[in-house]
Parts: C-alpha cells; structure tokens; sequence
C-alpha cells in the first residue's frame, strides 16, 4: 500500500503549498474558496455515519455487539486507503504525470466506496471471520470501482447521493456473497442474530447518526452553492417523511400497534437512499415527501413480507439492510 | 402533508437553481457566499441535539431508555413538518405569490420548534402514548408558532438563542399538560422512574451532546460575521461556568460530597438556556461567566428545594427539565 | 475567575461588534472571511473529542464508567477557563491595552490544553478524588502554558497538531503524577481495573469520536486554504494505516489470532498523535502511510512488552495511553 501510495498519490492543487499560486492564476479571491471549506464539514458527518453509524447499527445482534464495532473499524480502515487507490485510477488519473491528485472530494468518495461494501456486510454479518471480510472488501471495492466507471463515466449518469451507485451495489453484492458464502449448518449461528435491550439502545445510536448525518451524505459531493443546498433539504424532508411512513405502516402489521424497532431501524432510512440520486435536482419539497413516503411504505412492507418468505424458501437469511435497499432502487 | 408542502412550500434563492442569476444581481461574489455554508454546520450540530442530545437525555428512567429514544425520533420526525408550514405561515410567507420559501434557516428555525415541543414532553415522560404525543405535538408546535410571531414579529424582541421562545415555552407547556393530564392513580408509573447504571451512561450521552453542541444552538440563526462568533463564545463560557458552579453547589448539598448526576445532568444546560437571549450582545467574556454562575447556583438550589415541595403540595411529578428552565428565564 | 476574566479578557476583532469597520480597513470582501467560518466545525469536532472521546475512552473500566465521564466532564470545564487565562497570558496578551483578546482560535487552544491534562489523567484513573483532579489541572495547565511557551514562542518550533506540546507533556505529567502519587496499598485498586462487556462498547464510542475527529484536531489551527486541507489529508491516510498494522501487529501476539481490543482502543489514535507535527508539511501521502504504520508498529509492541515489565519493576501502572504517546514521539 505504501509503495502504490508513493508511486500515484499526490497533492491536488487546493491541498499543494502551490495554491497560493494557484489561486492567482484562477483569480480567485480568499482562501474561503478552498474546496476544503465547501466540503470538509460534511466530510466529517460522512466519516461519523460510516464508522459510528454502520459501525453500531450492526450491533443488534446478541452477543456480537463489539465485535461488529470492531470489525467495522478495521474494514472500513483498509477499504478507503484501497478505494483512494482504485477510484483514483479509475476516475481522477491526470494523464500528463501519471499521478492521482487527491483532495477532500477523494476523501468523501473514497468513505462512499467503503459505505458500499458495508452495506453489503449487512448479509453476512456474524458468518465470517475478519481476514474473510478483508479479502472480500478488496474484491469489494475494486468491483465498484469498475461499475462507479461504467454508470458515472461511460453511461454519464448523475448520481448524487449515490443510491444507485452504492446502495444498489451493496445490496446485490450483499445477495452474491450471502448466496456463496451459505452452508446449510450454518444456519444455527442465526439463533444468535437476536436482539437484546441494550444491543438495540447500541444500534438506535447507529440508526441515529446515519439517519441525522444523510443530508450531509446526498450534498457531500453535489455543486457547490445551490446544489449542496437544495440535495440537504430534500434530503431532511424525505427522511422526515419516512419516519411517519414506517411507523405509521409498522403499527399497522403488529399486534396492539406496538412498533417493532427493527422496521424503525431499517426503514426510515430508505428515504434518503432513494432521494439520493435526484437530490440536487429541483425535486420540489412535496416531491420529497412523496418519495419519502413510498419508500416507507415498500421499505416496511418488503421487511415484512419479504423476509420470511425468502428465508423459508430460497434459505438464506438476508440482512434487512440488502432488502431495504432493493426495493428504493425502484423508486 | 404533502398537499400542504405541495400548495405552500418552494425553494428559496439560495437553494433555488436561479442561484446564479440572484448572485449576479446582489453582487456576490462567489458560492461561499451561499448561506448554506454560513450556517450548515450549526444545523447539523442542532440536529444532533434534537436526535441524540433529546433522546438520551430521556434514557435514565429504567425500562424506558428504548422508547424514550424512539418516540423522540418520531415526535422530531413529524414535528419538523409541521413546524416547517407553521413556522412558514407566521415568518416566511412570500406575499406575491403566497409561497412560502425554505432555506436552511428554516430547518434550523423548524429543529429548534420541535426542540420547545421536547422539553414540554420531559414532564410526562412514561404517562403518555405515541398517539397522545403525536396530538400534543401538533397543537404544540401550533402554539409555539404564534407565541414566536407574538414575541419575534410583534414585540420586537430579539432572542438569538430562543431562551424566551423555546425554552420558556417548553417549560411552561410541560407544566400545563403535565397538570391536564395528572391521574391519581398513574402515580404508581413513577415508580419506574428510578434510574439504573447503564442507562444513567447513556443519558450522559444526551447530556454531552446538548453540552457540547449549544454553542452552535445559540449562534446558528445569529447574524453572519461577528455576531455568529460572539454568540459561540459566550455560550462556551457561561457553560463552562455552570458546570463548575453546578457541582460546587451539588456537592454541598449532599451527604459526603459525593455528586448527584441528576444535577448534573439537567444544571449544567442551564448556562446556556440562560445565556441564549443575550447571547449575540457584546456581554463580555466575564458577563456570560457571571450569568453561567448565577444560573448553576439558580438552578442547582430549584432543583433541590422545589422539586419535593411540588411533589408533596401539588401531587404533580414534574421533569427536572420544566424547573430548570423556569428559574432560569428570570436572569 | 469571574474577576480576572473581567479585568483581563475581552473579544477580538473579528468577534467584536466592531467586525464592520476591522472588515472595511482590513479591505476584507465578505463575511465568509472572518475566522469562524474557518475553524469553527473544526473546533465542535475537537470539542466533541474532549467530552465524549476522552470521556469515553476511560469507561472500560469495570464499576467506573460513569465517574470517569462526568469527573472528565468537570475536570474539562475548569480546565478550559484556566487554560484561556493562562495561555491568554503567554501568548495573546495585547500590550497596547492589557487584555487577552479571545476568538475561537483561543477556544481551539484552550481545548488542546485540557487535553494535555486529560491525557495525564489515564495514568492516575480511579485513584485519585476530584478534588485532586482539579488542583493536578490547576498546576497541570500551568504548567502546559509555560511548556507550550518556551516550545512555540522561545524555540519557534512548528507544531500543527500539537503532538510535542500537546501528547508528550501528557504523557510525561501523568507518569509524574502517578510516580508521585504511588502508595503500595493503593494496587489493591488495581483489581477494578478489569472490563466489562458493555463497558468495553462504550469505550469504543470513545475511541472511534477520537479517530473520526482526529483529522480536524490536527488541521484546527493550521493555517487557512491548502494548510488546512493538507493537515486532515494526511491525519487520514496515517490513522487509516496504523489501524492496519495495530491490528496486524495484535493477532500476530494473541493465541488463536484474536484481537486485544485494549490494543485496538489505544494504538490506532498513534499515528494521528504522530503524524501531528508534521501534518501541515508536504509530508505526501506515502509519507503518512509510512508514518501510520511505524506507529502502529511501535506502539502496539511497546503495549505489549512495556507494560508488564514496567508494572513488575516499577510498580507503576501507567496506563495505557502514557506508553502508548512515549514511543510516538520518537518517530
């Protein structure tokens, strides 16, 4: 990693002692411009959802609370150093020096490519050892970075949030992995997939930071100016909206109207995954809620009814996360 | 909802895709300028009180923490909406086109509604269900809204921190429907309000986020410049101040001055609810720490003699949350 | 502290209500400029590794989680006040007038500085009363600020992320303090030192607000543009690196490759302490890969070998963090 990181990675201007001049040849007036300040503070938020947030929503599983925290670090370590390197190659090789030139934008997408390979892990959460995990990130993410090539440079589309990009990968490389990976007795480790009280305070702190930070996710990487601004509002209201959604349908389907926290953590994060490709467009705030609104109800109802069928038939236990993803593609 | 945000709610110029020609016309000079980047990250920052700081704070009653942290979630969810259109009709309202134009000042304005609602439900925290939360929620924000015209838009009065507005109004809103809702017989519930270790850990979790972030609680809605800046730092002061004056007095009061984490939990935020009003002024560092003192001392001492005075002559178990804002509204 | 803050502290330019005509002088285009739209997310995330990522780092300990975030909560509040008086007095003491003008930057530093201190206290933790506490931090701020003097102002050594004012007088005053403090029958103490399960997922919030935040700790008072820019970018790629190799390093020692999550909790924040002198260098992205894993090298074998031996000769229990900053600086 060192020697590919001393062959290709450098500086990009904004981050390069150059920038002064730099800033001169543009004519741009203050170090305010810095791309630094457009983003890093999102950065940061993204950087909280994909270690805090992942990281603790995974910890509903009994007895695997630390390990999932633990495992998550360690991964989500090694996948953005090796996400820089392909996402680099793949999109932002300058030709005349045969370098990449990083910056804060790198950073971001790089925490994105990790964010895909988490939510995949979802699928086969508590089966496979770390160096398994390891092995599959690296396949992970250069697989990404091979299809990111494809949607965003060949096909030119435009994907903010990345909902198609990531969500969609993780989900249906979540599905591979968890179709390989399955032996029939394994199937007992899934007694210990249960819940218990404080494991679920642990994972509302997980589905919290993910859900408060999202729009900082869907605006991380969008124009600056308008653009960031309108992907966060659009991004607040549908995940607003799917809150009232999930509730509202995961009451409906429990005895006495009690909610089931798994929908609650799983679902109401559906909206600011289907938000996420059209978030920087003049989606209009009642456009928001309506997509934040749909996606609770598909969201819910494919966790209820869904799951139980796919496991009684097809046997495999898919994580919620692969099945909330699935069907916000759609949206 | 949606028919509402459908009819009322648009874009403002700064989110709008038009950016660029209201740029050109008031002569800003580049994106930065946006004031998305002027108040983002305050509103993330006031996000993560409303979710985390909120909903843990709630988490020190035994067999509750889960439900403190969820209801919140869904109370914050739908408030927020609400607040939007309310908040719209009073403030925001384009009379050329009867429009009412969101930015994020309006999501913070909208956080911070849903904040005075949060307060208020500390004083019946475990006696009331979702459904009965979700109607006091809209006549709530409903009140709250023109409380905030009267106030802001017909008194003139200038309230940087919503100490007046917010917190006042939860305070005084807690009492009424704590009183509306007093039961003999729902007296036994009370006895699941003591607290247990762990869950007492988490509270401290909400406790420091609300700590933390009120700095930019305070400062996020100030004028840009100097004023945003000022208001951070007397916060920060009057805080630090509290905490300090909050444990002196605390340890006093208790046998082998050992601490009760109940103070602290619920005095150390006095500080900055008191500091609020007053804090875009030219206080001086040595005024914000003088309010900080009075306001732990205040507080600490309401805490201590009025709550069993209350408890025994009115019969209304009342949330520390509803005494500590009271006392401190009068510094 | 009220008095010396009113006869010595007042704002600075940029958060006083003279900010207009300072702009107007200073030929300053807008208020995007000012120094609170530089520093100020950066000063929140040190903020947030203060309180909840030092606080929580000390809870692994069996019986003491709670005391150790809420005495770390008071220890830093004072420390804090103290710390702007002091370091006002050494460094931004305006001699025109006699006053200390603060801004956020002096927020920034005055968080360093509890750090300092903080760090110390991981030597002593469950020891010592708070009372204790608060005169080791008077004395210990002190301290910090004369140290901080000779090093930044007498030798006019660069020190961004403040790894040599900052971690190695940590490390040094806690293994003062614990030297002078050692009383034999105090080991018996020792036998609390044990982790429980749950304590161990909240030290794991510590760590990982501590990794997360890192970045911002390091680029918080660099210079503005690409400074700052180039300050987090390298921060990132060391402590993604030394989270490899810590890992690596701590299954090659434990029977059956298991991870020691006393390891993990401690030696990954190496390469960001580090990395912290150098990050605002054009160190290049390999450099700080390079220097991430020496660290994680390093320190985690000094973790290992150092302390039994330190504990059997010695008959001093440092704690972990102490070994953990001594090896980091050499590099």
């Amino acid at each position: 990693m060192i020697i590919l990181f001393g062959i290709f990675i450098r500086y990009n201007e904004e981050s390069d002692t150059h920038w002064i001049e730099y800033r001169r040849e543009k004519n741009i007036s203050s170090d305010s411009e810095n791309d630094f300040y457009f983003r890093y503070p999102s950065f940061q938020d993204v950087h909280v959802m994909i270690f805090v947030g992942f990281g603790f929503l995974m910890t509903f599983l009994k007895r695997y609370s630390f390990g999932a925290v633990g495992f998550n670090f360690l991964i989500a370590a090694f996948g953005l150093q090796w996400a820089l390197l392909m996402q680099g190659w793949f999109h932002s090789l300058d030709y005349t020096d045969g370098k990449i030139k990083i910056g804060v934008e790198n950073l971001i997408n790089a925490d994105f490519c990790v964010a895909g390979c988490l939510i995949a892990y979802g699928a086969v959460l508590g089966k496979v050892s770390p160096v398994q995990l390891l092995v599959l990130t690296l396949f992970g993410i250069t697989l990404f970075a091979v299809e990111e090539f494809i949607i965003l440079d060949l096909i030119h589309a435009k994907d903010a949030g990345g909902s198609m990009v990531i969500h969609t990968f993780g989900g249906y490389y979540g599905l591979s992995i968890s179709w390989m990976l399955y032996r029939p007795n394994l199937d007992q480790s899934s007694r210990l997939q249960g819940s218990v009280y404080h494991s679920d305070v642990f994972a509302m702190i997980g589905t919290l930071f993910l859900w408060m930070f999202w729009p900082s996710f869907n605006s991380a990487i969008t124009d600056h100016g308008d653009g960031q601004h309108r992907a966060a509002i659009n991004t607040y209201l549908a995940l607003a909206s799917t809150v009232l959604t999930t509730v509202a349908i995961s009451s409906l389907f429990q005895k006495h109207g009690k909610l089931d926290m798994v929908h609650i953590q799983n679902s109401t994060l559906a909206g600011g995954v289907a938000v996420g490709t059209a978030a920087e467009f003049m989606l209009m705030p009642y456009g928001s809620l309506i997509v934040g609104f749909c996606c609770g109800i598909i969201s819910t109802l494919g966790y209820i009814f869904l799951t139980p069928f796919m496991e009684k038939y097809l046997k495999i236990r898919i994580h919620v996360e692969s099945i909330t993803y699935m069907p916000c593609r759609e949206s």
